[in-house]
């Protein structure tokens, strides 16, 4: 019995439904367009480790609703727990039965909670985009002596960070792979967020595997690989997350080759008016087209603006060219910033590729206060010369320039196109513009070929 | 009589010369290289204003002869009087002849010294690019209570900006026309600079001329064509600088249209043995090629990497496409960057477009310490969708906006390109992935169309 009806479903109130909602709104003025959202009160998700010390209180990071009003969009907190293609119809928890035009899936992914004995422990705390489960997180966390974070890529050091600042709080960091951010960078970029760590007093274990979690109900302790353990009293599990892709697979939908669910170009997966963005819908790599495991929410928004302009008509043609999983990251005042394949990544998809680095100050000359040195490494085709990827480490505007290299990547710049760029340089806010690193860094490559 | 020969003589110690002999070393490591400069200690241009109050001492500001140096390139400090191309010879001051096979003009500007009464005074400073000189300036101005500055462009604002942080010390900044930054930036952000250096203290005086220096030998006051009068004991002069062509007229070469050495593609001038780089050589706009009274230390760069790459052989196809005027300056904490046409520009040009604008903040969320508005605004052509400038203003990382701007330029993306554009985004760095201002300016041009 249908109770309600939109032209637009929206399932999912993250970055990536929120989105999707508001751009269909600009492009389709007229059409009824409903979001519904499981959590009441969800949270900006890479805000989440702010939540802890930098951020006054955890409501600064809430999502906010306002730009579903402003964008007259409805909203309902319920779960979908049911799609029915056939009559164009979902499900919900609450028992409504709501019927759809055109439906987006944006109800993200879940966090992968390992199979490690004790996991189920109290302390133990996979990371919910939910702000009163992040509330009550944070208050058992300040309450502990110990933390351990289970994950070395940018959440768990982003949360290694914070919490390293929170008084009387030993924080350890235990990473499976022999560096931290290993699927992103390059070892050296991954040796300076190790160095800021441990400056800030984390103990970062690399190369070993938890083993256990020890203790009654509660968690106490910690066994590694290694056979040490360390007393913990609350545990964080930054080791990622899966696509949400049960909604869509009970659909009987296309999910690919199984890491997330199908699409098109445009979004659209096997069924026409069926959407999906975000963390549930698949992704493939810029440069290989290959399924990619990357959940950022600048993707999901990037995709969420796709779809929301092309539910009823493509209207322009919007491509989505696969993601070139670009993020930036900060670690005890390092910035770092990584976009397309790195030499690692490169090399293992066999491409025959160029490398060419230059480090320089960030401001100019080197005595204007503030100065940190800026590193950029790039990676190029040797044959074509297009760029493929880049990596940055420096102050607050490397989390700039890492865009900067975003750009190029996506209109597929030449080395010899980078080192002729014309830039903007100043003083107190740039590298000089002789020194420029990108520059320099395309200039040592196409030295090379 | 040749006393000595090089196969590449460089006039020129600036950013462009130097740049043009160290670039011209990577691309032919057998060829004698001489850079001829006549100023025995340079400074960084950008760096000019800084040496007055931010940089400990204004020796932090000199221009090193150390990258000369490394890339094994002769410099003689002379000044060159002539060009004899029938003998492919320099002539110098002190009475030198050289001997070139391939001669790069990068000899720079000279500072427009307006005709105005008194302007001859003691006290009154032209902006030269000379430590020993600025240094004597830096010392007078710090005895003075009063300065007037002439010129509401960034060279003006950075000294007002400056200046104004000098204990004790009176700034007046006159302008003629109606608002500060006019030439490259849309009235309100002229506007926010103004803003920024009246809570300085700054008296900027907009829309006025100024009629005579008063005073004996020393000046010692002002008056404007209000009737109005100030009393200054110092005056800066930045009000442009004009190509320094001299050398070039009397050896006959085509200076085109008078803006500077005329130059083809690749930095050649009419003498296919001559390149010319930097403020001496014509500018180009990007978009209509007409003639454009741009000088900037990166444009100069770009243009000496593309002559030093191409002195003896065009090596690759390395295009000058004209200029994109990019810029950033810094007033106060206020950083704007422009590149590119803006709203006025454009329709002066008389372009069919479209402006789009937003502002979000440069962090999120918005609770996230040292967090400021940045503000973007982009002009489009309305019928190609393409990108034609585009202006910003915020905190430090605006610095590196304008570059992902400048980028987009020049890779000429359009309206529908950058709304989908990806982006890394994180809460220290960056606005939030939903509000990326640059994408939702796009965003609202887009709209419009």
């Amino acid at each position: 019995m249908k109770e309600k009806e939109a032209d637009v479903i929206v399932v999912g109130g993250g970055p990536a439904g929120v989105i999707s909602a508001v751009t269909a709104r600009r492009y389709y003025p007229d059409k009824k367009i409903l979001v519904i959202k499981s959590v009441g009160r969800g949270v900006i998700p890479c805000g989440i480790p702010y939540m802890f010390a930098t951020l006054e209180k955890p409501e600064d990071n809430a999502m906010s609703d306002l730009p579903l009003e402003k964008s007259n969009v409805e909203l309902l907190v319920d779960e979908v727990t049911a799609v029915n293609r056939q009559g164009k119809t979902v499900s919900t928890k609450s028992g409504r039965e709501l019927a759809y035009d055109k439906l987006v899936l944006a109800h993200g992914s879940e966090p992968v909670v390992p199979p490690v004995k004790g996991i189920e422990k109290k302390g133990v705390y996979p990371i919910y985009k939910d702000l009163d489960y992040l509330k009550a997180m944070k208050e058992e966390i300040r309450k502990a002596k110990s933390v351990l974070i289970i994950g070395g890529g940018f959440i768990g050091v982003e949360f290694a960070d914070e919490l390293a600042g929170l008084k009387g709080l030993k924080v350890y960091l235990v990473e499976l792979l022999p560096g931290l951010l290993a699927n992103s960078f390059d070892a050296e970029f991954g040796q300076m967020a190790l160095a800021k760590l441990k400056a800030k007093g984390v103990e970062v274990i690399c190369g070993e595997k938890v083993e256990e979690l020890t203790g009654g109900d509660q968690v106490t302790g910690v066994l590694l690989s290694d056979g040490t353990r360390r007393p913990v009293e609350a545990v964080v599990l930054g080791i990622g997350a899966r696509p949400n892709v049960k909604l869509a697979e009970a659909a009987g939908i296309d999910l690919g080759r199984g890491q997330g669910i199908w699409t098109d170009e445009y979004m659209r997966t096997s069924d026409p008016d069926i959407f999906a963005v975000g963390d549930c819908a698949g992704k493939r790599d810029f440069f290989t087209r290959k399924s990619l495991p990357v959940m950022l929410a600048s993707t999901a928004t990037a995709e969420a603006r796709i779809a929301g302009a092309n539910l009823f008509q493509l209207k322009v043609v919007r491509e989505n060219k696969g993601t070139i999983a670009i993020y930036s990251t900060y670690v005890n005042g390092l910035v770092l910033g990584s976009a397309g394949l790195n030499e690692a990544t490169a090399g293992k998809e066999g491409f025959d590729y160029i490398a060419g680095e230059a480090e320089a100050p960030d401001k100019h000359p080197g005595g204007i206060p503030g100065m940190v040195k800026m590193r950029v490494k790039l990676v190029f085709s040797r044959q074509s010369e297009i760029l493929l990827g880049g990596q940055v480490s420096g102050g607050m505007s490397a989390g700039e320039v890492i865009n900067i290299i975003g750009m190029a990547l996506q209109k597929r710049v030449s080395a010899t196109e980078l080192e002729t760029l014309q830039i903007a340089t100043h003083p107190c806010l740039t590298a000089a513009p002789t020194m420029y690193p990108l520059v320099l860094a395309a200039q040592d490559a196409a030295g090379k070929i």
